[in-house]
């Protein structure tokens, strides 16, 4: 803090600040100067702190949203996928528990002809990570490097890797200073985040799935359907269409909550099997990618289509691809006993008649983060193996003594601790409970939202 | 930025941020751990930061108000001043252009019986401090010990100081980050920071001149009765009567902006003379002043008090003794030109008759500040000889040609500069203008506001 106030770019930084707090439009020329001097280290983390604090409560501009885009965006490599004839399409999730549907998902759609360039996340928090469920896989590397990543698109449609430090690093940079001075939840932030980074990866086209409900980093559907539509606007800036499906975070997605286990599940699917919604939900995400590519005229044929890659086993055949190019075992796509395995299994059954009410994603998503499937800290290391399997559903009927659920845990100790928590989450009421949300209740797209 | 996610209380901060961001009230003890926590370096500026952007859209509650105060009292030494048998009473003003009162009011009300242990400020942005005024006069110390000051009020009844890192230095490191974060004009912050400084030299009241109008630095009159109506509940937590005068800042005060000029303004007050307004606010400061410390039983009675002590010499003769306890040449207050004069001199004239409808007090800050008699950031250096002379007030019928002020600068290009500031900041018109702001307009005691 010494010495602040005598250096040129700290005072204009304070007067950026001011602005912003006190609910002026800043220039474009001016947000990207103080973000640029953020990025060189010239503006420093505390006052990055306080403008970010000040743009949760005043929010930004149309105009000021696209600056920062802009400038995430510009902040390291674009990929240049252009020698893909493919049309790019990339799908993100704002995340939830039990959120798999990009494993199936890239697959599926690669292998019906629509490039899926997926740069994924870690889990934080309550929700988990598709890199760390992709890791599970014995061999499977999610560190490609841009030019091996651009390669793989181009030779077998899909790759799926980590941020690298070469996509939009002020993007990281922020995230680590939003991460610890509760500036998160913030809509233009985030969306300008997502939408940096995709851009960044050499797209067509984006599908989002906002998820909303206790579960979901944005619970209110009012602000779930704020971010679509800023997602959506700031795409058409860039002449790429955004679409956007809010689905439930009420209950967790599928059956399976952990890493491995996750991954599981995923190969059942491309195996026409698996949990209802998680396949519901796959193929609804499946049709929007295939029309946003170009290879389905509706989504009614995107879902046919998606269907057959399914049912014919051409989407599994290109997991097995993904997996080898990516230097993992691509046995495990037909034999997923190779994955990693818990040691305890402890069935979860009802202690009474009646129907189930709730399962409490977050609740369980918190339980899954304390049996280790997940991490409280950004370098904190999970159990691959560890997790939940929860068959029931709202509304479910259940008699006393019927399984619910399954615990896969480390330890006996960690077992128990873990069906403690599921008999909490896991609700079971003496009559009918109230509908659950809809598994996809919105479709937003640039012609404005449409309940479904 | 680094790891900073898997430090223990930084989890905690980033948690007090977001419930003060969500506008939660803060236990006491949580409050204050945060606050510690920063001043002993654990919570780093950027928490901090975020956290008083938080504070200024959220406001504190008078419990978190309250807590503020007393960690930013207990950050440092309180002075004991248990062995000075009479009562202590301190002004503060909230800052203002030519805002000289403090120089004469400390030995006019210290020679009538209340010892006045000042600590004052520096001048910052457009307004002058009182530190730098008395710094003109030759040999004059505003770095006292402790020690020293405890000894000077014990002895002559009054010392004025500067803010040692003695004195509430958590308060000296929020103010530092607040100046270039954006979060200076807030409410609370600014009310915590001058109390918890106040209550630590040992006063036993506080007379607070909260200045309004365009030339303060809160120019709303609701949000200058606020900051008074909320240092009064401080000061009545800790069993400290405050009272509060709101007065006037839309044009300087006095004539004199300018350090030495201001202390030239401040002895020709002491020795009855000086511009009627200075002459009318000091006068009434000391009213309450006296009051406060028990000498006068009445504003009234305190008022003739304060007026035979100027007729008399008495307060003089204090501020003599004053100057040579510090350091000083006690020979200034009787012969101003000891002072440091300027060798320039240029006179502005009207350049067509008529009334002056506006002295504007924040660009002949502004003016100063460039003059040299200023500074634009805490380090720089001040020139004390320079600054303005302005006769003419608001109201005043002028003719063309007529003097309205005096320049006095250190070069020929800097008087022209400065004439020309003046030319815009005082504004002559054809019609009789608007009233300008009362004087004094409010005051404001654990009553409630009087308008007067």
């Amino acid at each position: 803090m010494d010495d602040v106030s005598d250096d040129a770019p700290v005072v204009v930084a304070y007067q950026t600040i001011q602005r912003k707090r006190d609910g002026l439009e800043l220039e474009a020329a001016e947000l990207e100067g103080f973000f640029r001097a953020y990025g060189a280290g010239t503006v420093p983390d505390y006052q990055m702190a306080a403008f970010l604090m000040a743009v949760f409560f005043r929010g930004l501009s149309p105009a000021e949203l696209a600056a920062l885009v802009e400038v995430n965006l510009r902040s390291g490599a674009v990929v240049d996928l252009s020698d893909v004839s493919a049309r790019k399409v990339d799908k993100h999730s704002t995340g939830g528990v039990g959120d798999k549907v990009s494993i199936p998902l890239a697959p599926l759609v690669s292998c019906l002809g629509v490039a899926v360039p997926m740069i994924s996340g870690r889990g934080l928090g309550h929700t988990g990570g598709t890199l760390d469920k992709l890791e599970t896989i014995p061999g499977f590397r999610t560190d490609l490097s841009l030019a091996e990543f651009r390669r793989q698109v181009a030779g077998i449609g899909s790759a799926l890797i980590g941020q690298t430090g070469e996509i939009a690093p002020l993007d990281r940079k922020l995230y680590a200073l939003r991460d610890v001075t509760g500036t998160v939840e913030s809509i233009p932030l985030i969306a300008s985040s997502i939408m940096g980074k995709k851009l960044a990866e050499g797209i067509d086209a984006l599908l989002l799935d906002v998820k909303r409900g206790p579960g979901a980093f944005l619970p209110e559907l009012d602000r779930a359907l704020l971010l679509a539509r800023t997602m959506i606007a700031i795409g058409e800036r860039y002449g790429r269409e955004v679409v956007a499906l809010v689905t439930a975070m009420d209950r967790p997605l599928g059956y399976a909550v952990g890493n491995a286990l996750e991954i599981e599940e995923s190969i059942l699917l491309l195996q026409g099997e698996g949990p209802p919604d998680l396949r519901q939900l796959t193929l609804a995400q499946a049709a929007e990618m295939l029309v946003l590519g170009g290879v389905a005229a509706s989504l009614d044929a995107g879902q046919r289509l998606a269907e057959q890659a399914l049912a014919d086993g051409r989407a599994l055949a290109q997991l097995r691809r993904i997996v080898e190019a990516q230097g993992g075992n691509p046995a495990v796509a037909d034999d997923p006993a190779l994955l990693p395995q818990a040691p305890v299994q402890k069935v979860v059954e009802a202690e009474r008649d009646g129907w189930v009410a709730e399962v409490a994603a977050r609740a369980i998503g918190e339980a899954a983060v304390a049996l280790g499937a997940g991490r409280a800290t950004l370098d904190a290391a999970i159990d691959a193996a560890v997790g939940f399997h929860i068959t029931a559903k709202p509304g479910d009927r259940v008699g006393r003594g019927q399984p619910l659920a399954t615990v896969h845990a480390r330890t006996p100790a960690q077992g128990q601790a873990g069906a403690a928590a599921l008999r909490v989450a896991i609700r079971i009421a003496g009559e009918e409970p109230a509908a659950a949300l809809p598994l996809i209740s919105h479709r937003v797209t640039r012609a404005g939202v449409a309940e479904l």
